[in-house]
């Protein structure tokens, strides 16, 4: 760890091969950072598949519920999920606060969605092609 | 869809065996609704374990970064992501706001984990076992 603050220009600099070059003390910390980012980028790759999977089964709940007159919000679910995701990060080494970070976002996104579908009167068109 | 206004008050309750009992009309929507959700509570379980994976990544980083003398934040890499989140998005039929609502999450906690990690002088020891 370096204490020059005298060097704090490039402390905000992007983290890539000319950086390395530059500050070749650094060299090996950046081939590490390099390599760690290509499995962040292949967990987020995996995960936009699966939100675009979840989103596709909350429109189709959405479009149900809509049709029977049920309402967005189902609050014992909603309790359900809260404590099944925190016992799931826990099992996982994930801090359970992301896990309700995360839920409490696709569960908005969704109701938000459901929303509308109930005020098209159950017609899941209503969302455009990313419903 | 029903357009009973009077029956309001079934229209907040909770969506499970009971509520079909007492309203055979919606069974098969409750029945629909019952199996999708376990689909969901399937992909969340994944995306938590993809989640703890991500972190865990990202906390590395965040130790590289201190140790080098690295700011938390990369700009460049956050332009990166931006763009090719919103491209897989799209390919996995993803509403593109969805993955950038995604990406401001992992990239904000992450980052306010990373600044924790620096503040420590590199050792990723002061996050707790969830860091």
């Amino acid at each position: 760890m370096s204490d020059t603050d005298t060097n704090n220009d490039w402390r905000e600099s992007t983290i890539d091969s000319a950086q390395a070059q530059e500050h070749p003390e650094t060299a090996l910390e950046v081939a590490k950072i390099t390599m760690l980012r290509q499995s962040i980028d292949n967990v987020d790759m995996a995960i936009i598949a699966l939100l675009a999977e979840r989103f596709k089964y909350t429109t189709q709940v959405g479009a149900l519920k809509a049709r029977a007159g049920f309402a967005p919000a189902d609050y014992k679910r909603e309790e359900y999920q809260i404590e099944r995701l925190h016992r799931l990060a826990v099992d996982a080494g994930l801090d359970p606060d992301i896990a309700e970070i995360y839920r409490e976002f696709v569960v908005t996104e969704a109701k938000k969605r459901h929303q509308r579908i109930a005020d098209a009167g159950g017609d899941p068109g209503v969302l455009d092609v990313f419903a």
